[in-house]
């Protein structure tokens, strides 16, 4: 029989076999889950399948209700487990399913139903384990703080941008209607996605709109470098071996003696 | 009671406690202001809660007035603050609310009314000071230069081509009725925005757009390249010890001698 | 006269004179048949020159016919070619026209047809020999598992960010008609494409809309970043030589020392 | 007076004061003669001020004509100017208002004024002295063949998925009319242009439509990696010292010893 230990390992852990096929079983679940309640939104299937969409969210529901009074079970500090991020995704994944009984609304259901979607993130889990993974989450962490300076200077830039096109377009074209319409214009043209529902008509629009195209299009290198320049740094000090002389932890890939102290970092060297 | 030495500290600088503090308040009052702006532009809001909003436009006037005032009170020289750039942006973001009480023309107002928005510039005052913001501006400023000759370069290719455009499509598609609207078009289309307003319906005005994009899509590398190399390079350079012998300032992170003269960088490993 | 062996150098090498000849003269042979395939779609073309396109692309199936069994003939395991990439492939560009004498529906023969594209394929063989080209090749070879976590991540933030776009504008805007057609705008909008096609009208669904376009703008960095890395890395050392002593082939252009051994990598210094 | 060399020192050459501003008025011309050029184009600039335009026009020919023929004198072999690169521009940036005397068909005239706005290529004569213009080019000129190959293996994709894309939409959608179109299609939404005048209806349709946008995501990142790397490798070896002990010429920025042979880069230290 299996104990509370053993079943931790397996549900919260990815490194033994039992615990690998869990999460992979798991996953198909997740998956299976999401995409019944994404076709369930196209009318024609809905129409059709309404019997078996409904038994099929139930299933999910109920095996997710399971997982979650098992992990809840297992884990040494249920509370803590119960409002980590994991833990409130995981119940708010089963709780819309139990709600719909009660509340008739189906209309709100559907917010509820995007939410459940949330579980593919319990994917990443299997990715944060593996090295690659990690190279990039870590890269990403790095340069977060310099990316959001980045974001502040664009929102900035979008609000003085777009207030400017309200008072040039506002009067003549329809489209540019308030100052939030046009901001939002100002992010549709400087992230170059360019619907085109929103176009400017007039020639001093259209060489304002052209200006903050051609800033789209240069400033789009800030971001790009920031995590180039922290990735390529990463990637040339990727040697895992740490020096067992002065503890130094980053060499170059190919490097055989420590960068700091010069002691040979493998010991079949060294003998 | 506080004199003008401590004062100027608190409103010029931002590395104590109150200077903090100041700083926080005077961003929230500014975005608040911003905001105001900007809901006042959509016309159902702006129908319902018109004196709601005038007010709130006075008291934000006066608050940025009196804080305008302290400034000139405290700098050691006030026009050297009041001619420089963010003593201008302090006076603009004022100014226009004194002149719209004698001036009546509400369509003109507007252009005003953006300009205050350059007040949220001020924001970037606190991030001026942090190391990361620093960094990422000093690469931008490197980069600057050759960003510039790129976009010479782009806006000569968009006028030939704009110009091109123009022989091929001018008299069949009434889109391109000049050139300056085709190299309008050329400009959204080379920097991948493509609004879809004007498009081609000519083959070989087709083909030729084909081709300006897959320019775009390429040369779009060029100042990402340029802003990565000067990142990556930074990045690289990052170690904050200055030699203690010949004074070089940059050196690799992990470095422990001087790059220069070669002596120790760190006092515990010499002694 | 011309053996089997010399013949396989000329089919399968492009090292020598014969070789390169016959590959060159191949590539030509595709591109023309590729040609006849797009323009014969074109109605106005296809109506007033049938004739001649059908003769055109029965003289391709036939050449390609020979060189397909030539290369089945010359080659020493002609079932490991057969079920090769490349043997499938020349079999397939050459099948459709024959089927096409016995089943009639065009509808399905332009499928077929499309296929017939990937002849073009080919050419990439002239390109792999290419020390370049493997260059880049390499560094995408080991960017792709980082780029597949990248693609993975993004397939699931869109089908999040798509189901919430439908429970926001799904009741108002008909565009939003399911989750599928949700998940792709969300696509459309991140990857920066906003073919326009599709667009929020509400106020929440332009503001998500805002956010995911800025998400798109920054997460471009990612990929981007991890293909710089890596093409700066193996950039950096591209140094052909391999040490003499320890065999270590990777170094810095301008390394003269092997990074492993420290023996000079060149004769004429050491002697 | 200024004799023959001295002149050809002014107009060939940018390093002499007089030689500048021949440059600079040169570029002001050139200038003024597009403007002309592109406002001529708009029709009610055109009607109202077409005489004045009209003889701008013949004082820009005349002035470039007079500048042509000073070119062909001072240079010590006219046929090999004559038969340049910029030699031929400067020729044709003046023929087509000539020509116009003789022939009348103003609808061949606008395909001749596009190509007068060539002229603007001569300032990047100016800018092909710079340091920092010279650096980009040549880490371009170095990236070109691997961004060659890059172009070569876009097009080979865009005509597959063009007319995959064809197969699937062409029966139901008039917009996927034939291949040529479709490949046009491709492109917009793989370079990430995306205009909207044609747009996938099927689900199938859609699918396939996300996987190109997504591929043309991914992909954007190999010619901005392969500049990036170049670049980044570059600026990490811009000292310009050449080594007076062997010559070895790329050193990083602050090196004060040659990477080679290990002598002082600076007279001033060795003595």
């Amino acid at each position: 029989m299996i104990n509370k230990a053993k079943l931790h390992e397996i549900i919260f852990e990815a490194d033994t076999r039992m615990g690998k096929l869990f999460d992979v079983i798991l996953l198909w679940f997740i998956i299976a889950s999401v995409v019944t309640v994404i076709i369930d939104s196209v009318e024609p299937i809905h129409n059709r399948h309404q019997n078996l969409l409904y038994v099929l969210e139930w299933i999910f529901t109920i095996v997710f209700t399971i997982e979650y009074a098992m992990r809840l079970w297992v884990v040494k500090k249920p509370l803590k487990y119960a409002t980590s991020f994991f833990g409130i995704i995981d119940l708010l994944s089963i709780l819309p399913t139990y709600i719909s009984i009660f509340v008739a609304g189906t209309q709100y259901l559907l917010v509820i139903r995007a939410l459940r979607l949330l579980r593919v993130f319990r994917i990443l889990k299997l990715v944060k384990f593996t090295r690659e993974g990690m190279h990039i989450l870590l890269a990403l962490r790095k340069s977060l703080y310099r990316i959001g300076i980045f974001l502040a200077f664009v929102l900035t830039l979008v609000t003085i941008l777009g207030s400017t096109m309200y008072v040039i377009e506002g009067s003549v074209n329809s489209k540019f209607a308030d100052i939030p319409t046009s901001i939002y214009w100002a992010i549709v043209t400087l992230t170059t996605v360019g619907y085109g529902d929103i176009t400017p008509v007039t020639s001093a629009g259209q060489f304002l709109a052209a200006v903050i195209m051609l800033l789209g299009y240069s400033i789009i290198a800030v971001p790009t470098g920031i995590v180039s320049a922290e990735l390529t740094r990463s990637a040339i000090s990727t040697n895992t071996h740490n020096c067992r002389t002065c503890g130094h932890s980053f060499h170059e890939d190919n490097a055989r003696h420590c960068l700091v102290c010069g002691a040979s970092l493998y010991l079949d060297e060294s003998e």
